[in-house]
């Protein structure tokens, strides 16, 4: 087995006075966009300990209205899992189960352990084996032995904590109580929100809407609380000079709907347009959104360039990831079918097409020629994130260098390799002025290329 | 069996020098919003004549890389089909094929045969038998009857045409040729365009864009095209003074990015969201569309009145229609799924939400719900559409008039039901002006009750 | 399409006071050697005229409690299908069903239609139009067009029949009665038995001893049976001076268990045995059967000759028909898979193998590798069938002449091919005489190439 | 989690100069009757170590091509599981797979560890976290922690082995070798053989004469050996005073046609036969088997007692064990289903009905009631297992005391309650002869309730 996948998606945890399990599948489905892979739920009850389901593919399949009533129980958590790496195996989906000397322990584990290789050598050499090849299975087994000598899953995460290094907002179950975990310094997100009948904690708030209840705060860098019903306690806190919460979150990952460490992702992404239209104006008829995740900065691209906005591309609702791709290998009919240009917006107008980010550059450059097809006199192309140049090691999944299209190159070279009049992307510290932290509170390592956390030998890493 | 289903759909014929099969599949998933329920494609060969693959489902899971490997030929048709009744069985799909004394005949078939029962009985006296409860196969197994009199397509199609009342766009294909055929009032649409290496008719124009193509023009109301590789000919025409085109293809049915019948559809919901801010101005902070069919017109909403267009509403991409229900029957927590509001954007605002048609009310009624909670001081409900009265009876799903709100209810009774501060519907003369055809050459049947065509006991129908 | 597939299969019809929905579905799995691509049940209600599900599949495959849930009616009838070509497709799975003037009519067939090809091309030169390539659509439809002239199925029957050539067995539902009707030869098997509460008909006797009922009779050949409930009627007889039942039903095709027009198929085939043992004498040690057919004819083979019977191969429960190949191509260890020796039964033994039939050879060929390598000192093959030499244009699937290992060869040529020290078949008369019929009473025509009815171009034929 | 599932199995292991995993699959379908829950394969190469796959159901449902083609190397092990609890889930499949300080180890077992439930809570108190609830988790955790201590599997086995307490026939990958591990009771199979490219190991002999290789031996009770290609050599062995061979391995587990500790089944099972027809005479016409496994015993007592043997039940070949339970209740017609009787076999017969065993009576007593209504006078039952009347620790799912008929019964009181005429079981001194080893050296615990290893509170646990 290769050593070590990564474990990037969305976590829930659940503690109340009634059944979990049907809130926890809703709970999964508003967090779908965090990963589609695999997804998962256990909930704890009295007489069975922790029963678990999980399965490989999007919530509604893995989860059948059967399945729901077999997971009995007033506290639980969930897992969505996103797809990173060829090792795409059921053994590796979550929750992960584990029966120990304090009965069985849940964990849910949203993020990258940067030592995870190393402790897990470590720990064979002491003799344990490792069923998957996960981060999440070396944190586990940290609390099942850190449990057997102390007797507390409170002191357990204790004593573990200190050992990990990197990315992680956790969710635990043991003995009907929730335990949520967020690494110390803040990476992925994770809050606490309150309903009707008990408390939640979830990746993105997005879930507490739509369990109509409240949100109460962000699960604090270095924080981990226990939840047991009503109660919420904060049992331990690791406080660090300064947070590093992922950029790209706001960004890319999360939902336009969802606040993270005090900052609404609809509010990031339209100033970021604003400041985009500040920092590349161009004389132009109409700004073009790229459908659905350049909307909002498209919108404040209009707003601060003030050129009209209108809906040039329109996207295949149908168009999901299966493709029995074209034997010819044209990949430009591909992106056809799940983009189209409105000819009437664009015909003989200058354009402004605006997406969150351009990375690789291969979709941005088919949508230019797209654009053009349609009768564009001009193509400006702008990017709400800055030029990507760096891997992540935290748990987004940004491949090596070499697809990295502003890497070593100006923004007229890109512009003229994806065929635009002219490409623009957002800067550094308009970014951070826009998500409104300080920047030493942000981690912007796929813009640097310098990390909050030291990465022994990061070129050689397998990701 | 009981009597009639009706068959609303998409449609697409292709003629070529090359083999079809795959361009016939990309075609299908552009016009997969037209009907989900099942696909299929029918190719002709000389050594095989007709071969077909069907199935229940979405394009892209009835065919594999296989199946269509071994749809070989340079012509073919396709079909995509819309669940309407609980009659979605996989012998109802299409295209339908039948062996006659002139080969195979296969049909694709878009629209409502009104007369389709009177048919049935009739032929049934003669003693045929039907093995589906489809118009489709009425229609092809008068063409087969006729072809075995006259020995020629070309004349069975001129015998069968006057026979048939109500909406047609049909692909035929039989002898290697395709024919397109389009009922005389023009009710579903039909269209043809040039590609590199042969002709093509689809459903809506948006298929020849995807395939690279040009488009030529609509195939005519009344008008039977002979489409043999690069060659185009008129074989038939019925020519009435009037047209009856559909309003609800501009309004809700067709891509936005097509072009129907002279007009686009994004320019005619654009043109119709202006005219409802002068129908229907509001004192208010923002435009907000439910996505994504309301964006178009509130973005024209927004551009008549000067008010701010911002995306409120965000929609979950992962939705998809296999849902398991809450236990509590709570339908609401469903609507949160699909849709959440950004409270950012809407807390403490005059809120105009924008859809494109108010037929039920049941959705709009959760929405302004949502739209409440999150904050917002007013939310006043705009629809594209006028309102929906009566049932359509050539092609699109309307059930019976207990589920229209609109009937006879005005505008505050409707803004009582759903909960709105008020609610304003497009008049049927605005949106008439909007889509730039003659109130004549239009049906408004669902509006006003009166329909090109006589209905016989429409009462009784069974829709 | 290609012009015709065949109908090999078993019928089940059922009038009942009771629902008979989950009784069909009992008889067809006990009917299930006779046909595996598909199965299907049709049932007639007063309200919903005929209902009826279908599928590609073992019987257990295609139902599920849900699918017979929706089953209503205390009347309906069952098919199960054979594959004998590449046309194995859903469309043409049974009962199939037309709507006609009477109502709805469903039909399942057994048999082969000889002209059945003439008459398609008589009737698409008519206007009819064909819509599976199936026998049993012909005959469906020249029921359905008579019923319109006659306004009754007893009528339309009546009229049909004589219009048929070749071999079938049919059950057939209109308005809540079943009809059971068998060609003028009876070459395919029918019988009808009485049920607690009500009447059954099936392909074999099999099926009423499972439904706990009692064996009134074989349905005679050319008669034609109205059951409606409790009431049995001969609605018509076609009388002919002889019959030609099919010898290879008894040799092979039924069930041991099951009785056939007079003669129970387990004694014909001990008798086969015993008659082998005179024809056929050997000096050896054991007689060993090929599970599971060749069990009875060894038994009979044992009794005759007094040579020790026993198990000698074993067969694999748990293999079914789907394999992987081996890479290598090695069909040899396939078999093994399926049949292994048991080396203490064989080893140092003068075997004699004894079989149902040896038609092309090749497993036979195989098996006797087995049994030298597990250390046979000698292996003599017996047959229980006579030599096959010629196709099957009734019903069953026997391939071109080609296959046949025993055209134009000795005995001797047969064992030197199969590497066997000898080789022995059965001959016709001996055969006849177990049976226990009239030579001129059974369709011998696989075994001397003469058949009951006329062939026109067989040689032709694309079976 | 429940404390412990129960690991009953089939086993190989396969080391040879060319890929083995298409051998491990067609090895596993030759063992499928010893398990039908799940099936897997692991193999191993330089470059990745070791690969597997698993997954539920029958082996050819498991593996396609596809999986077979990944899984590549020259070593490898393979497993069938038995459906035992209601824990049927992926993640107890076999084999499993641990990541160890020496590399991965996988592992395949077969049998029954008696005090894994001690074990695992003496490692779960040292801090081991369990993820399954099987037994051979335990024994690959102390494998693993061995390991890591000593640095050589070797080793690990010789450390591990005399702390596990009951029955166990391993396979064990790692680095390349296969490892064949077996009880010092000996109380499941195991054997060894050549193949033309190396050597295998199976719990049955089957698998090495389906793969044309040679049974070398079998793997000595308490022996370990270690394979590398073509080189066998023993590394370890434990040596008893007596054996503890399951009897039931010879009367009902293993095939007919298998070669287990110095007896070949099919023998045992006719001497058995004959034994039955000394202890247990009867004035009877005919013998007739309960196929498929009571055909051995009864042609044995046909021997014994010179009565004529004639198959009077018939099975239905297509009966799986998916079954849609009739709404009324009626188990009775399940079992017609699988069995028909054959009238003219049994018609006014004294009737000896011969079967493996009795264990719970209800199949019987239905098969008794079928022959009754065939016509049988009378109905001797004879079985060639002894009384049932203790559960078994050690791999065969035998349930309760509850579910055993002969539990404080005579043969009277069970002939009265299954409705024959008489009933007769083996005796155990004759089960012994039959078998031919020491009744010491057998586990009879099932029979006798004396169990070759002390089970602490027994009567609490729950199997």
């Amino acid at each position: 087995m290769p050593s070590s996948a990564h474990d990037k998606c969305g976590v829930i945890g659940l503690c109340s006075s009634k059944p979990v399990a049907e809130s926890l599948y809703f709970g999964l489905r508003v967090l779908q966009h965090r990963g589609q892979e695999s997804a998962g739920i256990a909930t704890h009850t009295e007489l069975e300990d922790i029963q678990y389901h999980r399965g490989m593919g999007l919530v509604h399949q893995v989860f059948t209205k059967k399945e729901l009533k077999t997971l009995k129980g007033n506290s639980g958590i969930g897992h969505v899992r996103y797809s990173t790496t060829g090792r795409s195996r059921p053994e590796n989906s979550q929750p992960m189960l584990l029966t120990t000397a304090l009965g069985d322990i849940a964990l849910a584990h949203n993020g990258d352990i940067a030592n995870a290789k190393e402790l897990k050598e470590k720990y064979q050499k002491k003799g344990w084996g490792f069923i998957t090849d996960t981060d999440s299975e070396v944190i586990i087994r940290m609390l099942a032995n850190s449990v057997s000598k102390t007797g507390s899953m409170e002191e357990a995460i204790k004593k573990t904590m200190p050992k990990l290094k990197g990315a992680y907002s956790l969710t635990v179950l043991n003995g009907g109580k929730v335990y949520a975990v967020r690494d110390p310094l803040g990476i992925r997100p994770l809050c606490v929100g309150k309903l009707k009948t008990g408390l939640v904690v979830a990746s993105e708030s997005v879930v507490i809407d739509m369990l109509e209840g409240e949100l109460i705060r962000d699960v604090r860098p270095g924080e981990v609380l226990e939840i047991c019903q009503n109660e919420l306690k904060t049992i331990y806190r690791i406080e660090k000079k300064h947070t590093a919460h992922c950029q790209f979150e706001w960004v890319y990952f999360s939902r336009s709907d969802s606040y993270l460490d005090k900052a609404t992702v609809y509010n990031v992404r339209r100033r970021i347009g604003r400041e985009l239209a500040k920092l590349w104006p161009v004389d132009a008829d109409v700004v073009v959104p790229v459908p659905d995740s350049g909307r909002t900065y498209a919108l404040g691209y209009s707003e601060g360039s003030g050129i009209h906005y209108a809906e040039g591309l329109m996207k295949n609702r149908y168009v999901e990831r299966t493709f029995i791709l074209p034997e010819q290998g044209q990949r430009d009919s591909v992106v056809s079918i799940k983009l189209n240009a409105v000819r009437s917006v664009i015909e003989g107008k200058k354009v402004v097409l605006v997406d969150d980010s351009i990375v690789r550059g291969t979709t941005m450059k088919r949508l230019v020629k797209i654009v053009r097809k349609a009768g564009a006199k001009e193509v400006h192309v702008r990017s709400g994130c800055p030029q990507v140049v760096a891997p992540c090691y935290f748990g987004i999944d940004m491949k090596s260098k070499d697809q990295f299209i502003a890497l070593d190159k100006s923004e007229e070279d890109i512009a003229k390799i994806i065929g635009a009049d002219s490409v623009g992307y957002c800067s550094i510290d308009a970014l951070v002025k826009a998500i409104g932290h300080d920047k030493k509170d942000l981690c912007l390592g796929c813009l640097t290329g310098k990390y909050p956390i030291k990465i022994e030998g990061k070129e050689k890493r397998n990701i």
